[in-house]
């Protein structure tokens, strides 16, 4: 159903490119340009929610006010955040060269930045790599814009979806592997070809990313640049049935999501932390990501230890509703924790493959939730501290 | 001021001792008692606030409703978390042993802690253990006892405090350093011999932990088994100044605690962030806690690092009152980050040293509050996960 060898360029009447402007250090792909052909330019956008939110962020945010986006320019090699009036500027100016290009105005352009946080944007080598993006934009140019966003990330995370009343929905993402030296960010664009002229686009692209990178939890961390965009064209020519469009577009974020947990720094894991039987869905997510942060369970799964000590102890410090003594544990299956009391015993369950799943049956319920998170090994210690040592 | 060459012994009238038991592989003391001789038997207690409280928690918690203990006492080696009913019975069985003993009645012994959760206690190990402890109380055996509580700890704890007034108080921890395979746990017990027969013993205890213990967050991690006791015998016969006397236990508790910090697993800075300019202690607590949580932030200072944008990145998740255009950040003294803008380079500021200092400026009022933490270090890991592997 997903398909994960096309992205941004999956639907019609989008063009895309991805280009090497000198940001990087490794001289590796560092521009990335989203241009929609139309007829339609709606645009929804969700960004990160903290209060030190970037130049490109603060941008974004007004520049989409109006609901709609003609363009997307994105660069990996710097964050422009913490870089005061002269980050504005350049974030502004940014999406000016794009608007010139395009004919179009600034406001129809959206701009999102990863990299190191405090520093200023080389604006002579941005200026020249948008020119050579936008000389480069291809209908199949997807998997270079997708390469072009990375920055820690191992490989290039992009997904798609064709629908059979011929709209197609498709999306590419970088992150949740921190960088070296600054932030985790999560920059995700996705468009579709199908006419949403008539639809709430905030509110779906709102719902999907609810269940999807909402719950996506590498290591707790917040960047101050995550950016999640949607452009909807209609060059389809249907409108599609909403609750469908709807299930693609979370389809397409999940997988996503996944991408970026199974690719997160260091992790040697990929862990899916699943409460059941809660009262709430609040709850089964305040449960699930207490689990999903606990930096000791986290390092035992790096050990291939199923320690249920530490599941409690995480979900003991959270105000669900439930009985300690009603609730069970499983590690991949083997409940290890049974109705408050020890279960089976911890050497039935095997945690060498690399997906863990861990649930938590709360028995207070009929609600379930799942955090998507990653082990914490030395690897994350190492791509964390010791670049500069 | 503070003597940290003395601990539960340092006041008159307190008998303690530390044996090995078995409990420990290592061979290691692992089972401590604490005994007033009285006249006076005021007690108050903190514990963990987690739902999954250990049984020996349940019952110091039970033993110490009236205000009176005359005994304590702990062993590592096992935590007694998670047991079901059989572990009640033990934790029990072990106030019992030391009641027959000191003859008391068992509501007069508490009872703490700390090791592997959900593994019952070898009680005839734990009987003859307390057997042995009894036998070799001794009013100087305050260093022993220390030991006896170790788990992952490279050294033990005491502090002590004596006032011209003729009246003692001193006190041992362990914890902070996680156990390995299960949970950090925190395990203190103070005494004194001044008389507080007039005094809220309970909210005394609470003013110095609240600003202590409290303010000591290693990993975020809460353990099952966290124990503070205080016990008052009045054996100096003086009543202090209960302004005195609040002073000299807080300082014997920040000393325990920053203790604790300096000997967590795996650290190789003890970290101080404070937040000042804050509206209120809240805010203060808040600001300061998320960048002691911030793995990204600690792993930076386990390289050596000076990165701010880590700092603003967690400020920036708070709903503490600030203006993010007039914060400051400064490292061990250098302002690099200055009214919302970069300041002073970070080259400037040198990470070698084991103390490192985060102040963080918020401009928004007159209250300033710490917390006390350590990096996110390789040790740190390796004792979290390589035990099983």
């Amino acid at each position: 159903m997903i398909d994960t060898s096309k992205g941004v360029t999956a639907a019609q009447g989008f063009l895309a490119s991805g280009v090497a402007a000198g940001l990087k250090k490794s001289g590796g792909k560092d521009i990335a340009l989203v241009v929609s052909q139309g007829p339609n330019w709606d645009a929804a956008g969700v960004f990160t929610s903290n209060r030190f939110f970037a130049a490109p962020v603060g941008w974004s945010r007004q520049a989409i006010s109006d609901g709609t986006l003609k363009a997307v320019v994105l660069n990996s090699g710097g964050a422009n955040a913490c870089t005061g009036a002269q980050g504005d500027a350049d974030a502004e100016q940014m999406a000016r060269l794009v608007a010139q290009a395009i004919e179009a105005s600034p406001q129809d352009v959206g701009v999102a930045s990863t990299g190191l946080i405090g520093d200023h944007l080389p604006m002579d080598l941005v200026s020249a790599g948008i020119a050579a993006g936008i000389a480069s934009l291809d209908s199949d140019g997807g998997g270079d814009a997708a390469q072009a966003i990375m920055t820690t990330d191992t490989v290039s995370k992009q997904a798609s979806y064709a629908s059979d009343q011929g709209w197609s929905v498709g999306g590419m993402a970088k992150g949740a592997g921190m960088l070296a030296p600054a932030l985790a960010t999560m920059l995700i664009v996705i468009t579709t070809d199908a006419d949403l002229s008539d639809t709430d686009i905030q509110a779906t692209l709102l719902a999907s990313t609810h269940v999807s990178f909402d719950r996506a939890d590498s290591d707790g961390c917040m960047s101050t640049n995550d950016t999640v965009l949607l452009l909807a064209n209609g060059a389809s020519g249907v409108k599609p049935d909403p609750a469908q469009f709807s299930s693609a577009l979370t389809d397409v974020c999940v997988s996503l999501a996944r991408q970026l947990i199974a690719d997160a720094e260091g992790a040697e894991h990929s862990i899916t932390v699943t409460a059941t039987g809660a009262a709430t869905e609040a709850d089964a997510l305040e449960v699930a990501r207490s689990v999903a942060r606990s930096n000791l369970f986290k390092c035992a799964i790096a050990g291939n230890d199923p320690n249920w000590g530490r599941v409690l102890a995480s979900i003991g410090t959270t105000s669900a509703t439930f009985d300690p003594a009603t609730v069970d544990v499983a590690f991949n299956g083997v409940e290890v924790f049974h109705q408050g009391a020890p279960g089976r015993d911890r050497s039935e369950v095997d945690l060498h493959p690399f997906d863990v799943e861990v649930v938590i049956s709360l028995n207070a319920g009929q609600t379930t939730a799942t955090i998507w998170t990653n082990d914490l090994t030395h690897g994350y210690v190492s791509e964390n501290s010791d670049y500069s040592s």
